[in-house]
This record gives C-alpha cells, sequence and structure tokens, in this order.
C-alpha cells in the first residue's frame, strides 16, 4: 500500500540538477545540455565526491569496493537475520553525450528515499543501501554493466581492472589516480531485493502518455557482424547476371531484417545500424561489405528463431549472389525476467497513487539485470521525451520523476519491512 | 575486306610494354604491375614524350592544341576536298590503379597501323591521324573525356583550363608545367570518321569467349544521390512501428534497384556502389543515411523509365517510413549510338580473318562517343580477363590485340581510301 512518508520532488531536482552541472556541456547545434561524464575521468570523480558528500550528510556509512562502486548503508533495526539491505540504485557515468537522468535519476532517488524517512524518524527492519555502480556505460571500458557484474560475482575481479579502455589506460589504474580503488568487503552488502528507477530511453510511455512503466525484464541482445566478399567490378560494364556484388547483399540481409521482424511481431526487434561497401564510389559494383544485425527479445526461444531464420537466409543468398559471407557474433545476452511479484508491486502502487502505468520489457541493459540473478528485482521506467537517450535532448518532465520515485519508496519500505517469511 | 598490309603484334605489344613502364608500380598484396598515370602529372608528361618520339620517328606531324590533345598526322595523296583525316585514337593517362591496357592500347595500335602502312609503303588518299585526348579518366580533373569533349567543342577551353583538380591546381597550369599547354589549330585535325580500339573493361567477351567486340554505341548514364533524414533511435528500446529509420530506407532503396532493373531486363543495369549510415553503430537506429544510384541503357526512354519508377518507390518510401528523402543528380549522360555501317564493317572485317564476334554496348565512357556527333565513329572492344579493370591486374591477351589491331588497320584503310561519295 501507499506508505504515509512522502518525498520532497523539489529536493530530488536540486540533486539531478547539481549532478547535472558536473561534466556539463552545451551541444554546439542544437543548445541543449548534456553531460559528459565517462567513467573513471575527473568529472566522474567529481560526481563520486559530491554523491559521497551528501551519503555522508544524510548518515549512510559508505564504503567503496575494490571496483569502486559506491554504496552508502542505512542501518535497520531488525534482528541479525535481517541484515541484508534493500538496494536502490543505478550509475553515475555517462556516454560522452549524455542527458542528466540516465542513472542518476536512480541513485539520486535513492537518496531522496533516505532522506524521506531520515526526515519522517522512520526506521525499517532491514538495512538500505544506495549504490553507485561504476562503468555502467561501458563507453571507456568495455564490458558495460562492469561494476555491477563484478559486485555479483560474473566478472573476476582482476579481469576488470586489468581491462584496456579507448584511452590506453586499465580500469585499474584509472580507480586509483581517481582515488576510487576501494577495499571494502561486498559480503555484507549483498541484498535482499534491489530496485532501480530509471528514464525508459524509448518512446512507449511518452507516446502513449503513460506515467510509470513496471518493468518486466530486459530483452535479450544478439549482435552479429556479417562480412560479404563478392566482387568489385565497373558499374556499366558487368551485366546483372555476372555480378557478385556485396552492397547488394548486404541491403538484402537489411531488407530481411525488417521483414523477419515484422513477420515475427512484437517485442522482437532488429536494427541494422551500420552498414560499409568498400570500395564505396558510385560506378563501382562494391567488392567487399560488413554490416551489423542487433536483434532483441524477452523470449530467448523467439530471439533464436529469429537469429536462425536470418542465418538461413543469409546462406541462401551467399549461394544465389555467389558471394561468401562470414559471421562474427560481437555479443549475446539471454533476457532477464524481473521478480514477478515486485513488478505487480510496481503496478499496484504506481495505481493506488493515481497513475497510469503500465508493463513494459527493457530494451537497454541496466544494472538491474545483473543484480536479478542474486535477489528479487525490479525496475521502474519513468517516461523519456521522444523516446530520446544519450543525447543532450534527454529529457523527463519532474512530475513523472516524483510518482516513480515516490513508488520506490513505497516499495522501499514494504521490502524492509518485510519478515523474512514473507520476503518475494 | 580484309586488307593485304599485316601488321607486326610484336611491335604493338613493345610498345604496349614500353609505355606501361612510365608510371609503373607494383600492387603490394596482389603482386601484380599496374600504372598510376594521372593526367597532367610527371608520369603522364614522361608517356607524352615518349609517343611524341615514336611519333616524330615514324614521320607524322605532330601536333598540341591548347587543352593538351595530341595528334600525330599521315599525310594523304587525295585532292583538296579530301584532307579530313581517318582518326584513331584513345588516351594514354591512367586512373591511380590502371592498367596498361586501358587507352594506351587504342593509340598505340593507332601506331602500329601507321609503322604497318609505312612499312608496306601504302599511301591513302586521306590523312590518317593518331589522337591521344587529354584528361580521359578524370581522375584528378572532372570531368572525364576532357581533352576529346574540348576538341570537338562540347566544353569551352576557358573553362577546361580554368578546372581545378583534386591537388589544388588548375589544369591550365599544369598543362604549362608538364609542357603540353599547345597552340595547334584544330580545325584542319577535325576527322571524317573516328576509331577505336579499346579494351572492353566488363567480362562479356571473355564471359563468352568471344573474341571482338564491335561496339554498337556508349550507354546513357544516371547518377543520383540520395539522402536520407530519419529520425536516430535507441535499437533496443524504440519499437518498430515507432521507427523512422533512415538506414532501412537505404537497404530498401537498394533492394528496389535491384528489383526493377530486373524487372526491365538487360541491357539496364543499376548499381548502389555507396551507402552512408549515420551515426553507424550497432545499437542505434540510423538517423541519416546517403546512398548513390548508377543506371545505365542504351536506350534513353527505358532510361527514363527506370528513374521514373524508382523515383516514384522513393517517394512512396519516404511517406511510408515517416522519413525525408532529397534526391541531387550527380551525373545524366543520353546514350551515344555509333555509326551502323561501320559497326557492320567491323563485324564483317572480324569474321573475315575468322574471329569470333559479337555486337555490344559500352558500359564505360570513351573519347569515341565525344567524336561520335561531328563524325561516323566506331570502337572495337578486345577482351579484358576477368572483366577487370582500372586495377593493375587488368590483362588482356596478345592474339585478341593483334586481332582487334588488324581489324582497325583494314577498316582505316577503307575509310582513307574511299571517295567521298561513297564514306559513310
Amino acid at each position: 500500500m501507499a506508505s504515509p512518508v512522502r518525498l520532497s520532488l523539489d529536493r530530488l531536482m536540486n540533486r539531478i540538477g547539481a549532478l547535472g552541472r558536473i561534466g556539463a556541456f552545451t551541444d554546439p547545434v542544437t543548445g541543449d545540455t548534456g553531460v559528459c561524464r565517462l567513467a573513471l575521468t575527473g568529472a566522474d570523480r567529481m560526481a563520486r565526491d559530491q554523491l559521497v558528500a551528501w551519503m555522508r550528510a544524510l548518515g549512510l556509512t559508505v564504503s567503496i569496493d575494490a571496483i569502486g562502486n559506491i554504496v552508502g548503508l542505512r542501518a535497520g533495526r531488525g534482528p541479525a537475520g535481517e541484515t541484508a539491505p534493500v538496494m536502490l540504485g543505478s550509475h553515475i557515468d555517462s556516454v560522452a553525450t549524455g542527458g542528466r537522468y540516465d542513472g542518476a535519476l536512480g541513485v539520486l532517488a535513492g537518496l531522496e528515499v533516505v532522506e524521506a524517512l531520515n526526515e519522517s524518524n522512520v526506521t525499517t527492519r532491514r538495512p538500505i543501501a544506495v549504490a553507485a555502480f561504476t562503468n555502467e556505460e561501458g563507453s571507456r571500458f568495455a564490458p558495460d554493466m562492469m561494476g555491477s557484474l563484478v559486485f555479483v560475482g560474473g566478472l573476476p575481479l582482476g579481469d576488470a581492472l586489468a581491462t584496456v579502455g579507448i584511452d590506453g589506460t586499465t580500469v585499474g589504474d584509472d580507480l586509483a589516480r581517481i582515488g576510487y580503488a576501494g577495499s571494502a568487503d561486498t559480503a555484507p552488502l549483498m541484498p535482499s531485493a534491489f530496485l532501480e528507477l530509471h528514464v525508459e530511453q524509448g518512446p512507449v510511455l511518452d507516446h502513449e502518455g503513460v506515467t510509470l512503466g513496471a518493468v518486466t525484464g530486459v530483452q535479450g541482445i544478439s549482435w552479429t557482424e556479417f562480412t560479404i566478399d563478392g566482387v568489385a567490378n565497373h558499374a556499366g560494364t558487368t551485366p546483372m547476371a555476372l555480378r557478385h556484388d556485396a552492397g547488394h547483399a548486404a541491403a538484402a540481409i537489411a531488407c530481411e531484417v525488417r521483414r523477419l521482424v515484422t513477420a515475427l511481431g512484437p517485442p522482437q526487434v532488429g536494427t541494422v545500424g551500420t552498414i560499409r561497401l568498400h570500395p564505396g564510389l558510385v560506378n563501382v559494383v562494391a567488392g567487399q561489405a560488413t554490416l551489423t544485425v542487433d536483434l532483441r527479445n524477452t523470449d530467448n526461444d523467439r530471439l533464436r528463431e529469429a537469429e536462425t531464420l536470418l542465418h538461413s537466409f543469409v546462406d541462401d543468398l551467399a549461394a544465389q549472389e555467389g558471394v561468401r559471407i562470414a559471421s562474427r557474433r560481437l555479443a549475446r545476452f539471454d533476457p532477464v525476467a524481473f521478480d514477478e511479484t515486485l513488478v505487480s508491486r510496481v503496478e499496484a502502487l504506481a495505481r493506488d497513487h493515481g497513475h497510469a502505468v503500465r508493463r513494459l520489457s527493457s530494451g537497454a541493459g541496466h544494472d538491474a539485470q545483473m543484480l536479478a540473478p542474486v535477489c528479487p528485482t525490479a525496475m521502474i521506467f519513468v517516461p523519456s521525451r521522444d523516446g530520446i537517450s544519450h543525447n543532450p535532448a534527454e529529457h523527463t518532465d519532474p512530475a513523472p520523476i516524483g510518482a516513480g520515485a515516490q513508488v520506490l519508496l513505497d516499495l522501499t519500505l514494504e521490502l524492509a519491512n518485510t519478515t523474512p517469511e514473507t520476503t518475494p
């Protein structure tokens, strides 16, 4: 049920504004103000320092672990068996041309939950933790969601620290350089539940005029690069029947992606975001081509079906056009399903407050998907105006931010006060 | 009929070899030796100097005109009314990664015709001219076929000389620099007929095992650049129905080019040689795309039909996908038909010598198409191995070179000895 504790939207928006000034830049073309706060840069350090200062001011016990994750802990009053915290979190790094809401919202809403509870003198049975995970975006260091992946044991710490980034430095060196190579023991921080408030990064809520999204899971992702070898030839002198046109094969694959995705229907999506032709001249039949195919589905069986259909088409095409087509898997993540009980609670609490809410899956990756295997997990989405994301024009109105943060607060209170027997 | 004068294939191949050593380079990957003899460079000057020396050694009167065309004239014995020469020619400039036959063959076969006639002490009624036209390839200075276009009055001399090339210099400055800014009066050189022996630059003759091609004309060319404006978006979070995918629109246009060209049938050809997507990332729906479409046909009405069908498809596509598509005409040349009487004579002479011959049109542009409006014109093609052109791997066997040059000689003798009343 909706809790009697009310958060302050003004405080939350003020913190979003203040953090958004760290690493801020103005797009020279559009005039929009965005943030460039790439992981483990000077701007990331300044944002981390601000976050730690806020946590300490709220009375949280701050710990930094070896991959630089920052966790602020608010003590609970429960018995020894109920020390696993309810964790609220996300990230504060950004892409090079990011907005102020992506990631920051989930962390700062966590702080606001804490401040509202402090103000109301509410103590929960379980501790409440607010986490900012290192390098969620993966823009400087692959893979993305690195901090949360290491936190749950999905990537060995040594491998993560040794990762060389786009600037030639390692994660370990840069963590030490910015003063966030910590040593906290993460075992006591392992959560009993994880909640992440985030901007949708897609157009569904905005397009439908729905205030909140109850996120059912994260789509599975399949990335494939196709490299086509044909024969470069003169565009005027080579009859169509004698061509081995790598450019045409690339276009045919792209058209097939659209066709099969349409045939499979939602939630299957598919994108050809890159096509390169060589030599790339108006009057030369392309001898080589590369393209990438991004397929996503919440259902792993249907995602596999899409992959199989595409590869079968590509094999036929190669034979028909007399070209060689090699494929390379760039990425493959299985879909993640969030905890059904928690998803239902997000929906119910949103309705209790009178907000329009719908279930939807996330097309983007989030720290929550790394936590999902280790504890009941849910996400709350707020609308992204026009679905614009990873862009200085990223925007969410204050009203849905307040609505989403209040549902986060309500559900946190429920989970932190539930006795172990009834914890979802 | 086949003439009693026989040319020397050895002499012709030796000259091809010698000219091919000027500007020679070896492809570091394949080991093939090609030529880089871009127009008006030092290599072009060396090749011109060699050509002029050969012309003088054969007793030709050499003239250089203001656009740098080199013409060597062999006097005729006819009356004053028959001074318009039969002209044989092509070009000696190359693309940056060219072969030794493209262009050079037509000029050097002309020299061999002269030497064979000299050796046999044959004097013709009309003069015989051997021409090497400036900048046929257009690789450094646009447009291509510049020298022959200026020669026939199709491009004002001043415009041609003022052309700024890819190195920032002008045609006029570079002509002066290499010593080929001549002043010859071209009026006395205007030919009564023009013949060009050339490599096919396509696979038809090689693929069919035919020795010689009687070229019926040059295809009309239509080049269009399409620029598509859609909306860049997240590949995971944007449902298919809400996309405005510039990359998909580009692929759909490329697939339609193949479809409509196949539906129209030969000799219609169509090529999408360039596709560029922006931002060009695996997980971003492309916001912008550009592609080029190269359409060619020997029949101008059918070429216009192909253009109309394509534009109609593009308009429908833009409406359907919710993208804006702008088109820009990059080039448009009407088809050129060669002289039917001369084309028939090429066929007949080839058969007289026992060579397999077929009619075909040229998909590439040639100096001959510039001469066609001012005098009866024909071309003879010899096979390009595997259709490879503008490549160090360009190759034609000596036997068809000898066959083609002999037909050139035979037809030259016919035309140069025909009285004006029966000139085709």
